[in-house]
């Protein structure tokens, strides 16, 4: 499988949802497989709150490969023998693309909380402006999944005609106020923490020093991505260590399991980024600009394939079949395909159930 | 309806599960209605972790009356006509019995970290002390949601001649994991602040100053005892505020929500209580001491009425429903009634949604 990774420059302004503008500003993106003749080979993924563009392949020293490694390759669920992937950082995140920690032009200094509010909406026309760029204007399909599904169904309703088949995964229409809850929390722990500056932090004590309070707040998301039954089958009432007297004193494996995930997160995702992108979470709702989601919707001309999860508690089935009847209610039955996938694993199964849905992908992507 | 609040001071040590003792030790509690001349009117009511020995009746110049009044009362589903009504505050708590802000004797100085480990086993054994002080050798019932339903359930194992009747609602017969996670997430926000001072803190400050890590962690338990379709009636997407431009600036309402719930906590909760109850919570395991379940429940010969929330995600009606079924698998079909009822109103549901099942009590404590 061919990889490129490359960072793009962009000197005009990309105007915001809010109003306000970013210029000039960088999108970072990686593609596998290549791109035929006729250019109709292209799968766009998307990806979630704390990933990143590089989806799939191992990276020379690396240790783990790419997000989605299990279903990019040849081959593989999304074939690179067949398709051309492209997947982008979006604005706002740390790993290339422009963000909050990106020098705020004409300075050398980061934007900080001067950086502008983002929505999904934002994300999305940042990478139709890159996809002009390198000459795509059109996809075979969109595909992403919990953040990433709120991108792809943004491409299905404000770009409908850019792309033929739009997969969603593990997401919704609109976020609720139980996923805004944990962000809320995620974001209290986090600006809370003296080491956060107000958010002057210098970025390499804080990988030097830790930032308790962004771990704290990264173990409440953890919470959110699993279920009661994936926790119970994962970690039981099991111990770490005991005193050796009576389990009294000892540390539970889910502890350790968040103490672990929390600490690492530190390491590499930036607070700033963090905060700006579960803004955008928080705020995405379909049917913002439109009078009803009845409304939005109607806007679709292509296929749309959603895939819930029986256990996810971030993005109910429930917000995902609304979507399904609110497109069957407005006749584009012929458009919408739904499956609910059984699953233990919460939010997560999208990243780590591959086998429960990547046939199902396979057969939306080929068909 | 007759209210007497007491505290009763012991000077005999309370010998702990975890081998250290309590000596002295104060327990505040509350009783409503009268003692028949028989003494066979009692019925006892455990509380939950933020919960104390008020648990009905309106105090002067008190704005909301005890935690379950709508239940406790003349004339009401647990009718102090008919019974004699006692809550005691659990040792550990903060409002009259001894806890972690208690004199350590022989210094006038708090225990603070030095405060022993308790369990729910503990917080029994002192309730019977109690009892037999005041001359209470049986009680018609016992009655507890939550950690009070972990209470009930002790009593029936450990205590199994006590009490005619059980009547445990929202809880479990062992705290999983993702309970113990989201206490997890509450204790790392509040000992990572910095005003905790390690537990060093002064009460006065907090009252004055906040301490934002244990609001913080509180908002991280409302988020547990809330559901996704709770919180979605409860709040929707509504905004508090906006700027008027655009949603994109505004704070939810379920954002509000969790921040007054939050900081107000902090006015009337102690943090260290706060630590040990949480602990008391995460070690709770029915088959601790015994070789299995069974083992444990096969000591119960009294009756035992299990009432579940369809929503409940701290306390899973499954996991009521195994004490069920392992009472009837071990023979004792006869002593236990289960029930779940349909509730969106998730854990808090026993406190909130009491027309759902005052009835059941009602027939389960005078049948």
């Amino acid at each position: 499988m061919k990889i490129t990774t490359t960072t793009e420059h962009f000197t005009n302004p990309l105007y915001l949802e809010s109003g306000r503008i970013l210029e000039p500003y960088d999108l970072a993106y990686e593609t596998y497989g290549e791109l035929n003749d006729n250019k109709d080979n292209v799968v766009v993924v998307c990806h979630a709150l704390t990933g990143s563009h590089h989806a799939a392949g191992l990276y020379e020293g690396e240790v783990k490969p790419g997000w989605w490694d299990g279903m990019i390759g040849d081959n593989k669920p999304i074939d690179t023998t067949k398709f051309f992937v492209i997947c982008v950082n979006t604005i706002g995140s740390c790993f290339g693309s422009t963000g909050p920690m990106s020098a705020m032009y004409p300075t050398n200094e980061p934007y900080r909380l001067k950086f502008p509010v983002i929505t999904v909406s934002d994300m999305v026309k940042a990478q139709r402006i890159l996809f002009d760029r390198i000459g795509i204007n059109r996809a075979h399909a969109i595909v992403g999944g919990s953040m990433g599904g709120m991108q792809t169904l943004c491409f299905a309703i404000e770009h409908p005609n850019f792309a033929k088949k739009h997969i969603i995964l593990a997401s919704t229409y609109a976020t609720q106020p139980w996923a805004i809850a944990f962000n809320k929390v995620a974001k209290e722990a986090l600006i809370r923490d003296p080491a956060f500056k107000d958010g002057f932090y210098d970025p390499a004590d804080i990988k030097r020093d830790g930032l308790a309070g962004f771990a704290t707040g990264r173990m409440c998301g953890h919470i959110s991505y699993l279920s009661p039954r994936s926790m119970q089958k994962k970690f039981g009432r099991d111990y770490v260590e005991t005193d050796g007297l009576y389990e009294l004193f000892g540390k539970f494996q889910v502890e350790r399991y968040l103490d672990y995930n929390g600490l690492n997160f530190v390491q590499w995702f930036d607070p700033l980024s963090f905060l700006y992108i579960t803004k955008a979470i928080n705020i995405f709702d379909a049917t913002r600009n439109y009078d009803s989601l009845e409304d939005s919707l109607s806007r679709i001309n292509s296929e749309i394939f959603l895939f819930s999860f029986s256990s996810d508690l971030l993005f109910l089935p429930k917000e995902m079949k609304i979507i399904e009847e609110t497109l069957k209610k407005i006749g584009k039955e012929n458009l919408v395909k739904y499956e609910e996938i059984q699953s233990d694993y919460g939010h997560d199964a999208f990243l780590v159930e591959l086998e429960k849905f990547s046939g199902s992908v396979t057969k939306a992507l080929e068909e």
